[in-house]
């Protein structure tokens, strides 16, 4: 089954190596991994997700995590209310006649378009996996030249109490 | 100076550690990374933005990253002509009289408000790394409960010719 795992971590060269090193050594396959600026200074959030067959691995892999240096928390998120997304950089073939046709579809997707040259445009498309997943479907007939996805970040959501 | 370097992967649960291990072993600190999926099956593309002093470290570590197993391709691609984005999701403290100030300072960066709880909303805001510095420099008055940065994506261009 596949986790949403956020980390808050001291900003320092070694703390990801160390992170993404407990993960290989037991096999785990990090399929999208995110690392940027939090809200505090010198600290850095990561939000990966990761294949893990069983709760207790999952249960375990957080504690060995919690234990690394620089790492201040690690926490599954998968369970939880949660806010996640993701943005694609997708650049897709077009000639003068079919141009139009694709803007028919990434305008319902409110996807920006970033870039125009004589046989490509570039878009950025951002959401939940699933729509980014569905744009890039829907475009493929098309031709996609060049795809670059950054992973999901994610936190969970404002309380109401 | 800060480069911006894409490596074009195999889809293996070491490879990032293997990238993050040669980066770190230098003392290299990568500000931010994203990794995600391809145009291309089983093939990810990672993006990161790393501190290098000299152009000829520079140079080194490209050569030495495409020598890494699994590792299709990397380059630095901070000279070219580029599209680069990324995403932050930031979580901003709000009251009822101010949530309007807020929607109006935000509306112009087009982000996206994508939660709203009693005491905060969250936003989605996606740009160039300044732009998403400039909105956060802009909230942060309010302030800003929880703030994830997806760290930026990149690829060249279209080209005209």
């Amino acid at each position: 089954m596949r986790r949403i795992i956020t980390a808050t971590v001291k900003d320092s060269s070694g703390v990801l190596n160390r992170v993404t090193g407990l993960l290989s050594k037991r096999g785990f396959n990090i399929s999208s991994i995110t690392v940027g600026a939090s809200e505090m200074p010198y600290i850095s959030k990561m939000t990966f997700e990761v294949d893990i067959n069983t709760p207790v691995q999952a249960e375990q892999i957080i504690k060995q995590l919690n234990k690394q240096i620089d790492v201040i928390k690690v926490m599954d998120i998968t369970d939880l209310q949660i806010v996640a997304r993701e943005l694609a950089l997708i650049k897709i073939a077009t000639n003068p006649t079919n141009r139009h046709e694709i803007y028919g579809i990434i305008n319902p997707f409110r996807a920006r378009v970033l870039d125009v040259a004589k046989n490509s445009i570039t878009i950025e498309a951002t959401g939940k996996t699933d729509k980014v997943d569905a744009i890039i479907d829907l475009l493929s007939p098309y031709g996609i030249k060049e795809l670059s996805r950054t992973g999901i970040t994610a936190f969970p959501r404002g309380r109401n109490k």
